[in-house]
């Protein structure tokens, strides 16, 4: 049986990246002529066939989105999936996912592979390897052809589409505002590396909040953490050193192992120490005390990607001057975790 | 542009079922031959384009693998699914994800549209519908055009294929076994409805357990519950109404259910009440006491399928006769809820 080349048997074979295929076989001046030249001979000489979106798109409607997310194992995604479903089903769409793993090299193997004839338009948001490498000549390359794309939650201004999100910043500032008007003073923030787009607007919301009230925004008590799964030393740390009011945490994860270290050293919550997450999930609803969190929304938020999506689809125009930026609402889920 | 006509187009059209259509266009003898006529007839005049694997599959691997699950909001479908990528990515396959929502109709949809030309494989976990319906007709049909097919967890006698699943019987069995050693006697069973295979296999361990230790089998401590989201207040009462020794739980969501409502009831838990649950999720890790429970190794099981499926499709010969069931191991994860 012959077997298709792919883009990452080409970088293999050349020892060189994916992008790096990925953007020779495009023309891409960013890469020198010797390995332009060298990866369309491969590429030719073993048959590579490159999407032909245009062509495609001309012959047959597949009614298919595709959906990529960074990580399944996360009941936000996993709601937007549910809502994109529902809205998709509505209109007499079928969905298929696909998931990056957080990584840029699977971003780019996956949106080749569902552009190849299997989908009509694309909902994504961007792996945490994508935000650091501020690389997004895959997308931009993908709407170029006239594919539509919706981006949701990990955007960037960078690309030119249609996109779905929270007001992280607004949210963030909101929680903290909460905690400081029922008089908490020392409040300390669990969150992301700065580079991934949502975490960083949460800081800010958080660092806003305590300067609008005359508070010292204090970076020890600021942790910024990078790995997830190895995340519990270091907030039990934060939390047994520093005689805290209260946590702002950026995920339910976080949230939820701040509890847990509180606990560990006899804090109770929420009567010594207040905890607000952000997601509300089924860690949040489940864990004793349950978690006050600020509601993402993300059913409505894969609703309305979908219906942004179709829209697109459905309509005769093409009318790049008119892409919107929807914001869907957040609001605060109060449960046992805040006095 | 010309769209491509749906089954569920045609469907809707002729106010059949979806099966209907399915069954209809493969010609079969279940469907009465004037509702065969028309639909073949629609379908012509529509120009409805069948699948056509044995042709894709002799022109072309997509090195894609399709997977079918019944719904994405739970931890464990999300393990196997991050085990399948695993072992697909490492032996450069791709992975689209279709989610049935528990519906047979879907469920055929999905496997339709993944099967023309998306695909070279398919990994899926049947839909409580179907499993009620024992409709299994399109999974057969995809298989008797070539197309492997590994199926895990959710499984039928039904369909010879490759399988991958836990002993839930044994497992249930020793998880009851471990409760009735330490002592305890009046234990609760909360469980699925029957049709669902795995719930009535580990229905079928608990019993034998309490059989093998001469306990009697009280209906009463046995809650078969069906819709999943309503299951709180069933739950409450069989807390409330029995003085209970222990617990054990087919998924983890009956498992925080049954502490939440022992908490209420200020039953502790696990002093007064031991709690088992199925499934090593979240909200296992992050319940609090955290839940002793049956780990089903999703990761594994996603693995294994993917190997099995990778092994099929590499292979050249096609033997019928050797399909295999792996039984992936369980064991039990000793948490807070057990003394």
């Amino acid at each position: 049986m012959k077997r298709k080349v792919t883009l990452k048997q080409i970088a293999k074979e050349l020892d060189v990246s994916i992008s790096t295929v990925s953007k020779s076989l495009k023309d891409s001046t960013e890469i020198s002529e010797d390995t332009r030249l060298k990866v369309q001979a491969f590429a030719k000489l073993y048959n590579y066939k490159p999407n032909n979106i245009a062509l495609s798109l001309k012959n047959k409607k597949t009614k298919t989105i595709g959906v990529i997310i960074p990580e399944i194992v996360h009941h936000f995604f996993a709601t937007v999936i549910s809502g994109i479903e529902h809205l998709a089903n509505e209109n007499g769409y079928n969905v298929m996912v696909c998931l990056s793993d957080e990584s840029f090299d699977k971003e780019v193997i996956n949106m080749e592979m569902l552009a190849n004839g299997s989908i009509d338009g694309f909902i994504l948001s961007l792996s945490k390897e994508t935000q650091l490498k501020r690389d997004f000549h895959h997308i931009t390359e993908i709407i170029n052809q006239g594919m539509p794309v919706v981006m949701f939650d990990r955007v960037t201004n960078d690309i030119l589409c249609d996109k779905v999100i929270i007001d992280d910043n607004l949210a963030a500032f909101n929680a903290v505002q909460t905690l400081i008007e029922r008089g908490m003073k020392k409040i300390a923030l669990i969150t992301t590396v700065d580079y991934v787009s949502v975490g960083k607007l949460r800081t800010d919301g958080y660092i806003k909040a305590l300067k609008t009230n005359d508070l010292k925004v204090n970076n020890e008590l600021i942790l910024k953490i990078e790995d997830i799964d190895n995340c519990e030393n270091l907030i039990e740390d934060l939390i047994k050193n520093n005689k805290i009011d209260a946590v702002f945490a950026v995920n339910e994860l976080f949230a939820v192992t701040a509890i847990k270290a509180a606990s560990k050293h006899n804090i109770k919550v929420p009567e010594e120490m207040s905890v607000i997450g952000f997601t509300d999930g089924i860690i949040s609803k489940y864990a004793s005390p349950s978690i006050t969190t600020v509601s993402q929304n993300g059913i409505k938020m894969g609703e309305k990607a979908a219906k942004m999506l179709i829209e697109r689809l459905e309509s005769d125009e093409w009318d790049d001057e008119q892409f919107k930026t929807e914001v869907i609402e957040t609001h605060l889920v109060e449960r046992e975790s805040t006095k």
